[in-house]
């Protein structure tokens, strides 16, 4: 579905915000950028901005019209940062991307971006099936034009595609693992004394609290092992084994 | 919580990085910008960038260090586009903000930017309790530094906040208006011929389909009443009052 979006940004001013758009739509996966009437494109800012993202600034489309951008999609978001005096159904982009596989037919779908200063014009309003907006504060609600296309198109991909499980680095240690290091422990609190056996109170619990918060992985139960061992058993001081036979 | 929240940028090279990073917090309802040894700052790269949000730059803390700029604080995350060599666990930054009320205990917490073209060192990397990751494309990772903290302070402001509900600026007909409405249409559609009475078919159905999608407004039913009307019983020609007596 990400290769039938289309990010349209109408009469943008600064071709720096072009670039920045590249790039932030080149992360998520997005690659359709049509630009209706920039003011300056192509231009040396916006190929700056869009550091790396460049194959998206030349495959850019520009365009005379709103219109002609919008030539073959059946679903067209327009972006706006406050409520419009229009009755376009409106909700937040998440929402707007949640109800996306639902409503968007077979065409293309375009996210609409208006100029910097005002935003989409009331004839470009008219093109739009749904508004979308980012929620912000309400006394400060605009985001730069390439923030916003970044947190779209970051709401799309996440949405749209399922969700990566972080893995780990390193293998967690099993129950029975982390149990030997508790038992080992314990016997060595009580070993040197620090606990006391007819009178242990609650330490072994806030000991088991305290590592289990952490999640030990296997590789630190042996390096937990390994010192409680070294405790215990001191190793020969450096050198003794040189006077033994 | 938002007010307990530090965002921590290590290093940044370029000052209209800050500013955008200004303007992306104070977006979000977000106002507390920790600075560790900035290239260049205060500038007037960063003022042109903030575009509103000066007074965030005015109130920003420049630090000598990491340390500094965490002190105070009980849950340190830092931002990464990539798995670490490190046993730190990770997960997106959705999730780490679904973790947060129950993770940071009673202090500050800090989402820490490495600088720009590196990301975080190990070092800085030592002072974190938590990697978070934006999800990308694999081989095109990495945003613009002020574009990762839109999408991190967006995610804060969704995941903390309530949900705002998006109120329609007109209010909707009721199921009597609406059916109302219907009634009209279809007397209308059979006095002119356009439906059999004998053999209407589907076409109610497929009208009611139709308006039905679109949730009509109360203004809206008046509108469309009126327009029946008007096919039904045209106003007499203009001009045509005036030969009556």
């Amino acid at each position: 579905m990400l290769e039938r979006i289309r990010f349209v940004l109408c009469q943008t001013t600064h071709p720096g915000n072009i670039g920045a758009a590249a790039r932030a739509l080149k992360t998520m996966g997005l690659s359709r950028l049509m630009l209706v009437n920039p003011r300056h494109f192509p231009h040396e800012q916006a190929t700056a901005m869009a550091s790396g993202a460049d194959d998206l600034l030349e495959q850019a489309v520009v365009c005379q019209s709103l219109s002609q951008a919008l030539a073959g999609t059946t679903w067209v978001v327009g972006l706006t940062a406050r409520f419009r005096d229009l009755s376009h159904p409106m909700a937040s982009v998440r929402e707007v991307v949640r109800q996306l596989p639902q409503q968007t037919g077979d065409g293309d779908i375009a996210f609409v971006f208006g100029t910097e200063m005002s935003g989409l014009s009331n004839a470009e309003l008219d093109c739009c099936h749904y508004l979308a907006h980012i929620p912000t504060v309400e006394d400060f609600s605009s985001l730069n034009l390439a923030a916003a296309v970044q947190v779209v198109a970051y709401e799309l991909r996440s949405g749209l595609l399922p969700v990566e499980v972080s893995a780990r680095e390193y293998p967690l240690a099993t129950h029975e693992e982390v149990e030997g290091f508790y038992g080992q422990l314990e016997e060595a609190l009580l070993g040197s004394g620090f606990l006391d056996a007819k009178n242990p109170g609650r330490m072994m619990i806030r000991l088991r609290r305290l590592f289990s918060r952490s999640r030990l992985e296997k590789n630190e139960v042996n390096i937990l092992r390994g010192m409680i061992r070294a405790f215990v058993e001191p190793y020969p001081p450096a050198g003794s084994e040189k006077g033994k036979p």
